[in-house]
């Protein structure tokens, strides 16, 4: 099939759109704001109109498209496409259904973190792996669990949600209702939230000056580079991060035992200096010291990894 | 393929061996104690003599048995077929090439609760079903995923190794040097630990007398009858045995979302007064309300399950 498709990415801020060739190659792209809050209707008809903006710049005709892929932040229901996003507000809307009232495509659905993960298993660093979990580090912590070259959502279009494997059980209360989930603490929310309950013992650290005393104004990098530096609460925060994520990632091989992990999302711009401390801590935990485990490499494919996984996920090779 | 094979099953304490047929049944099976410590090469004999038996026992020749399958306690490298099992002090024992050199059969080896889930995922309750998640509480907990009928090891044989999923960081140590594996919190080793502790605090349970007064006499019936008769501490650790057990469960929900969970192990005879509590408290846990998820069940073919599930496996349906 060598028709382009066109990959969407929905965010609770932006909505993402490209014509993706069948090398992932984004012909065109474009972006909307979101407006989270409005009637789904209204986000759907912007996506639409989005998809309609990027072939006219793509030199294309919705007609040689023969289908869209879609990324979502939350879950869909395989029982009957219903989708759940919790930052959108959608409780059950159906997607499809009402998208194709804007363009009569088939429309393939998923996770958007399963969408990533899946374009670097495609075209990525994890290209040419058997089994691969992407894991992305921005506000929250999204996964994609990639097995034989396709996406791994279980029997309910749940699997995969990784940041809500429960490692700390009493720990951090978690936005999903439980305690502990390892979101809470590889996260930007989780690392500012534990940052700003230590501040005050700290008080003469670089973090207080650089947010100018203003918990509100803090960072993942603002924490990052202090740590770099030899701050000591900094250094204290980056070690707490490094070590969850590490046993988040040790529990992931005793589980699924992937030939790698992708380290994506915002957090990821950290680059050598969070993964080497990561591979380290792996390194010292992981449960049977004589065999080999999956790599740690960062993700390959940036911001344009959610756009490219819809739209190879269009070609219905999921 | 109408011939048939030799499941075996070995533990720290047994070894155990069957004639299976093809649609699982067993049809001669004996048994040999392991005498762990002793050199490989001993007890692996010991466990072709065991074929030898059970083949004899069976009527039929050792010529007729097109392969041998064996589910072991530990992993196997699959670079080189080494295994490492703890409990027997084996670390990196050649199993097929040194058993080969008894009886010249494939020997087909894999993890022994992977063999007791694949079993009950074969012809047990998970029969049928696309994605099932096997959990063994015993001594320690073992774990079996079985995903579109095959035995999911991972790249390097370590999935499934569910029993060392971190469930609550910085919390009991584990054999395997981390802290906090679900294996600390709902096996019988962990249960006993917890009991052990909480003794002092409760000198008029009726653990406590249910004992003689010595921890050493504990079991998990003990602790389990004495909480369904209303005892304070046993209410305890059995609540704390369930909420770990449950959070455990949420967590490979979110990862690998299967369509049913298989209890099986020495604790899972405590039947529907755990599996009524274990649901109860999933239920309360699971991330998104609206969505099903899989069923949790006790399994069906109890200590039979891994000399079963070896059989089959050595059918090459891996």
């Amino acid at each position: 099939m060598k028709l382009k498709t066109i990959g969407i990415d929905l965010g609770g801020t932006s909505i993402k759109a490209g014509v993706v060739d069948a090398k992932g190659a984004i012909i065109a792209s474009g972006e909307r704001p979101t407006l989270a809050g409005r009637a789904y209707q209204d986000i759907i008809g912007d996506i639409a109109g989005l998809c309609a903006d990027v072939a006219a710049a793509a030199g294309i005709s919705l007609c040689d498209i023969p289908a869209i892929g879609a990324g979502l932040p939350g879950v869909v229901d395989r029982r009957n496409g219903k989708v759940y996003l919790t930052n959108l507000f959608w409780e059950g809307v159906p997607f499809e259904e009402s998208f194709r009232q804007y363009i009569d495509k088939p429309v393939f659905l998923t996770n958007d973190a399963n969408a990533a993960g899946f374009a670097e298993a495609k075209i990525g660093v994890s290209r040419d792996t058997e089994a691969s979990v992407f894991l992305t580090l921005g506000t929250g912590v999204g996964g994609g669990v990639i097995l034989g070259g396709k996406i791994y959502e279980g029997a309910h279009g749940v699997g995969g949600e990784l940041g809500h494997m429960i490692v700390r059980a009493g720990g951090r209360s978690c936005n999903c209702g439980n305690s502990g989930c390892l979101e809470r603490y590889t996260s930007s929310q989780g690392l500012i939230a534990q940052a700003r309950e230590l501040m005050g013992e700290y008080p003469s650290s670089a973090i207080v000056s650089l947010c100018g005393g203003d918990s509100k104004n803090l960072t993942p990098k603002i924490i990052f580079d202090a740590a770099k530096s030899g701050d000591e609460l900094a250094g204290r925060l980056f070690g707490e991060f490094v070590s969850y994520l590490a046993l988040g990632i040790v529990s992931y091989i005793n589980i699924l035992d992937p030939e790698m992990f992708v380290i994506g999302g915002g957090i990821s711009k950290a680059g050598s200096f969070l993964l080497d401390a990561v591979r380290a801590e792996v390194a010292k935990a992981v449960l049977f010291k004589a065999l080999p485990y999956g790599r740690i490499e960062l993700a390959s494919l940036g911001n344009d990894a959610g756009i490219i996984g819809a739209g190879l996920l269009a070609r219905g090779e999921r």
